[in-house]
């Protein structure tokens, strides 16, 4: 058993919230290249120093705490959404470190922590875990491109001479993280953890109309090449069509919407849109994909524009390692006897591209509402420290 | 007959074209209170002096350039759309400036001229002749707030001690406004100039939705209050009942669209949209409003969502002067026999503010391609010329 510190795992959680805290509720602004983000893993550094671990940081800006020789990785990511709450992330990564500092304490197994970089995706989708992982090349990931124009290569250029090199992942044996649900399951439930089975595969692309700017009083309805109709047409009707695809678990999502010129007298000639979407079957992502092309190329032929679709981004279904998850559910059941679950994530993680490079798991504990991506999230500090003693329970079987 | 001087006209244009010039074919960049905006002002300001006018700046930042005693006066607006052309007001205003110039010279009627502020609306619609004319309060107008946030007061400030007081309207006998068509009728027909029989009525709100923001893996379709998704509802639904209510003259337009947060990974929880809609017939746009109000708080019920109206800017219907469109029908037969017609202006004109205090008219030149409030925005020099001979023979024939 890792005698992990309840109390001490609780104030560095806090410790690492007031760093780009947002001053509503307990919310978080500390979007990837940030100085507060860049802030955070520099306190992390000195956390893992402090816990006689090695601080490493690899070309994306991700922050390592690494024990001597092979050991067993564990954490998350300290980024934020331009409005995320304080546990999207940090809980992995303050949990990791704890367990990691408590072993060390105790003479227990060697376990490394790790802070991936943009896992929210300000440049992609997991930037920083995806191109360790080659799930995204190497080569390619300094070109992606922010919503404001700036590229990764740009963005990281604050992080200065902390870059480093790539580390060998064969010195880690596996990877485990802990995660808020981010979803109603386990709230709704009453159950205090949740094993993942597998992550669901996402799909992200950027969609553009152009169609021609105009003024809006005197260009005859008929005559108008709308972007802006043409992307609530394009709407509607892949609402339409998705029904004969998905499953209850399949979600789909157009959250940015960029209008050209976007003023009131001006019909809009141009619109760039994202296109999100998500389920557990590569198939069925597949398929949807197929909807959304068909869709957009109807639309842009009826109503006479133009389409463009961006590069497309994503990560495939991952199944989480049978071992790691025979460990978890021992411990769940150990610590909240019948009051444990497995499930799917909904959400993607870092995990999804460890798997690719080691045995790889995750658990969940609840979040309250199953809000998160919010200022708003959150989840009861006893259910926090569960998730820290069950983590710790099976970490210790998997190394023992 | 007033000597207007054709090539001192169009040279006068290409200098004002020159000031926040995008350097995109003739397009200009020269918003309200913009910098260029205030430096095309100060510009015309001495072209108004040396023509021997007595510069006037009313408290919106409108300037004038008056004759003495009563006079007749002309114009239009320097400012410009986010991306404007070159002809949009500010043909008006130097039409005005090059009549009035020749009729001193010559001896002839005393003309005034105008320029007026934020006709394109960054603060609203028409802004400066509105205020002026007391169709928008004149306490109300300084509180009035731009896309950013920033207040009309605080945008004029950088006008600094240019700002004078109103001007008394009884001064002023008549108001006569030159403009590109900014539709594609007489382009289409071969028409030279159109003789604007009445202004349509133009309304125009900000509608708000508020849902619940939330992770975009995790929250099945189902428990979704996604903003972007009531916009899009809302938008075929609208379209649809319109169909009941609207003539082929009738136009509507949503043209701005701010969803919150606007990323890829979350639900959208707020969105703020523009809803504009124009027509001849004040019954209608009367009916409009309410099938813009049912169908808003219909999909809010539906959604179970917070629903908002911004307060409603506009303006009514505006028939133009009978005896200026008899003065406009006389010179156009006289200078281009058969090429032109009587025709309503789709677009709204500081002419619809002026018809509250004096006898008001309009007159058109041809828009190539229809195309306006883009850099695109062009009209043959010919076809100008034509406009500043009809209106220079109109006003003699209303001021002789």
């Amino acid at each position: 058993m890792i005698p992990v510190q309840p109390d001490r795992f609780l104030a560095d959680l806090h410790a690492l919230r007031a760093i780009g805290a947002s001053g509503v509720g307990k919310g978080v602004v500390r979007p990837a290249y940030s100085p507060d983000d860049i802030a955070a893993r520099d306190w992390l550094a000195g956390r893992f120093a402090e816990a006689g671990l090695e601080v490493a940081w690899d070309p994306m800006g991700s922050v390592f705490g690494l024990a001597p020789g092979q050991s067993f990785l564990m954490g998350s990511h300290s980024d934020t959404q331009p409005e995320g709450g304080w546990l999207d992330g940090a809980l992995g990564v303050i949990a990791a470190l704890e367990i990691a500092r408590a072993a060390r304490e105790a003479g227990g197994p060697p376990l490394s922590c790790v802070s991936f970089q943009d896992e929210e995706g300000r440049f992609g989708v997991t930037t920083g875990s995806a191109a360790w992982a080659q799930a995204l090349d190497r080569e390619t990931a300094p070109t992606l491109v922010d919503r404001d124009g700036i590229t990764l290569a740009e963005a990281r250029a604050a992080m200065g001479d902390r870059l480093g090199d790539w580390l060998d992942p064969a010195r880690f044996t596996g990877f485990m993280e802990m995660h808020i649900e981010q979803g109603p399951l386990l709230d709704q439930t009453g159950g205090k953890i949740g094993v993942v089975e597998a992550i669901v595969g996402i799909r992200d692309m950027v969609i553009r109309f152009e169609g021609q700017q105009n003024h809006a009083g005197t260009t005859p309805m008929h005559m108008r090449a709308d972007a802006f109709q043409a992307l609530s047409a394009f709407n509607q009707r892949i609402n339409e069509r998705f029904r004969n695809v998905v499953t209850p678990a399949t979600v789909w999502t157009i959250g940015h919407v960029a209008l050209h010129p976007n003023a009131h007298s001006v019909v809009p000639g141009k619109v760039a849109f994202s296109m999100q979407w998500r389920d557990g079957d590569a198939d069925r992502l597949d398929r949807m994909e197929q909807i959304i092309r068909d869709t957009a190329a109807e639309i842009a032929a009826e109503k006479g524009m133009g389409l463009e679709f961006g590069s497309m981004l994503g990560v495939p279904p991952v199944a989480m390692d049978a071992g790691h998850r025979r460990a978890l559910c021992a411990a769940a059941e150990a610590q909240v006897p019948g009051a444990w679950r497995e499930m799917p994530s909904g959400a993607l993680h870092d995990a999804s591209n460890m798997a690719r490079l080691m045995p790889a798991s995750m658990l969940f504990v609840p979040s309250i509402g199953g809000i998160s991506h919010d200022f708003a999230e959150d989840t009861d500090e006893a259910d926090l420290v569960t998730g820290l003693k069950v983590m710790a329970d099976a970490v210790a079987r998997l190394t023992s």
